[in-house]
């Protein structure tokens, strides 16, 4: 389903593109460099792929005077990908942009100039930057319960095992490249939870072991490396994911959208950063009633975040019953937590919300 | 050195309280709570002790028709925390301020208030709230490198151990509390570093193999529970402690001076978290010289940190070196990140960096 080249395919592309430009030049014909136009405008909603996709623009740079410059910088970057890849070694987008400082006049001066040029390669690649030797700063995603994560010691060959069922407290960290780790389980299902806090309070009573699953904090809206984690975690191993966030807006359209489908801004990749399996079954607006959790007022950020995702999320525009979700919450105008549940005994989440939750498929949101 | 009481002590530190409060109202006195004023203005730092001490000024709060509900506050929150401990469980302050929904008049309307009590209880007692079972939501530090760490499972009494050695990619993640963690090495020393980027480059290379030493990613400036684990780390095996930071003032009085000796607003606990034998093998301004690396101008607000820290930081009144780096980066206009050393190599830092500030201790900053 998703597409991970072997190294030697990557370095083989790199060198497509550039022998391409060199044949051209050596003719004196203009070289051309395309990728896909990376744009909302330029994408799709469809349940059966799950993700938003692209629908085809692309935009050419021809090498001209005025090009010249990101010309060059866009070939620089695509052989230090291929260094980076042939010695096995990473880079951060912060590191590659500065060492770009010793390109002379093919230099970045700000990180965003070469973010975007790296954007661009891993479109026309077709491939995700983790792929091309290209690492985020920032990780995220915690790990907890029956599951053991193998990797293999690029050094020695030996495979290593992480068994993260062995935690009472603290958890196994997400590494920024995830595309080399293998997986063990007997797992049901994945949870994937919003907070830090609620995440050790379920990884502290061992609520994995009861459950039979895998426990993995987001910490907020889930980077790329934890989206990717989970997304072949449940493709290997065909297992369900829950989300459980707060009954907000910000756990609906930014945490649990983000998490199914990716994001608007880098549609190019979203087939590798999405989880279309996963299902909701965090708090919505009648879990506020029905619970009586304790609440917050809506703020005017809300209330406009909720009406935009109404008015423009092809992802909302597509289901119902998230357009009846939003709609009730702006309608009631307060927000609740997942903590909030808490008020209930700090434990009544473990014992009462998440099973009446999982045994109700009826109770989620698509 | 620090204060690790048994749960029993905790308990019947929390009873003590109880029991005077109680005894006090039977016979017809006005009960009183009493706990050191938590503020710079109770506050010196003494390099022997080695972090931001409270000086005894107490403030104490007798039990009248305006503060009843305070006072019932503390007691419950007392309450919360002795259940708490006595079932093996732990709340977030989050949490417990959910709790408080259930308690009618004495319910808290927003979680500073509940904070607050939390605090002052915690300054009441002398213990760190970790142990009365209030757990931080945020986490942070990712260890990897020579060191085992062992954790004990409260239902089965079975030691679990985490190699912190075997980890490719991939970090042992900090847990909220590690009151209880053990530990094995035969590191040389502890390295606490800025970014999760150079961290994943430094775990990526092995470099703790070759330096023997523990790898410790602080992300920005470090939570508690990641100065306390470096803490217990570096005491119970007598461990130096060096920090590598970006060149700029955010790393020296933000980060650095956090990690060493504490922070100002929470100065009754600070003997717990800081790290006083920490010493500074970050980005200098005579290092942005001499490497000649790439800098990005101060902006208006590093130099009022800057200004600021020259006239109020009581770490920085204490340290000529701390006052000359500071003027000097102030006079040079210029910060550095610790990955601009990415400009001679990805792996300088590696090959060069390192090992020169590691065999030269005139180039530390105290």
């Amino acid at each position: 389903m998703t597409k991970k080249l072997a190294n030697n395919e990557i370095v083989s592309s790199i060198k497509d593109v550039a022998d391409d430009v060199y044949t051209k030049i050596r003719g004196h014909k203009q070289p051309q460099l395309s990728s896909p136009l990376r744009a909302l405008s330029n994408v799709r909603y469809d349940p059966k792929a799950g993700y938003f996709e692209l629908v085809g623009k692309m935009k050419t740079s021809t090498l001209t005077a005025s090009s010249a410059k990101t010309f060059a910088q866009t070939l620089r970057m695509m052989a230090l990908s291929k260094q980076l890849v042939e010695t096995n070694d990473v880079a951060t987008k912060r590191e590659a942009y500065y060492v770009s400082k010793n390109w002379d006049e093919a230099r970045f001066n700000e990180q965003p100039e070469s973010d975007g040029v790296m954007d661009d390669i891993e479109a026309m690649l077709q491939v995700n930057r983790e792929q091309m030797g290209f690492t985020p700063e920032e990780k995220g995603g915690e790990v907890a319960g029956a599951l053991t994560v193998i990797e293999t010691d690029p050094e020695t060959g030996e495979e290593i095992k992480h068994d993260c069922s062995r935690f009472v407290s603290g958890s196994y960290s997400i590494p920024s490249s995830v595309e080399d780790l293998k997986f063990e389980t007997k797992a049901k299902f994945i949870l994937a939870i919003e907070t830090a806090g609620m995440h050790q309070r379920l990884v502290k009573h061992k609520y994995w072991q009861k459950a039979n699953c895998i426990l993995i904090s987001m910490g907020g809206v889930p980077t790329r490396a934890c989206r990717r984690f989970i997304r072949r975690l449940a493709d290997e191993k065909k297992l369900p994911v829950y989300a459980f966030t707060d009954g907000d807006l910000y756990g609906f359209t930014n945490i649990y959208r983000t998490l199914k489908v990716g994001s608007g801004n880098a549609a190019h990749i979203n087939k590798y950063f999405c989880v279309p399996q996963a299902k909701f079954i965090g708090v919505t607006t009648q879990d506020i009633i029905d619970y009586k959790l304790p609440t917050h007022p809506l703020s005017e950020i809300d209330i406009k975040r909720g009406k935009d995702a109404l008015k423009n999320d092809p992802f909302v525009l597509h289901y119902k019953p998230w357009q009846q979700a939003i709609k009730e919450m702006i309608q009631l105008r307060k927000r609740a937590e997942q903590q909030a549940l808490a008020q209930w005994g700090l434990n009544y989440v473990i014992t009462d919300y998440l099973p009446a939750k999982l045994s109700n498929p009826k109770s989620w949101l698509p």
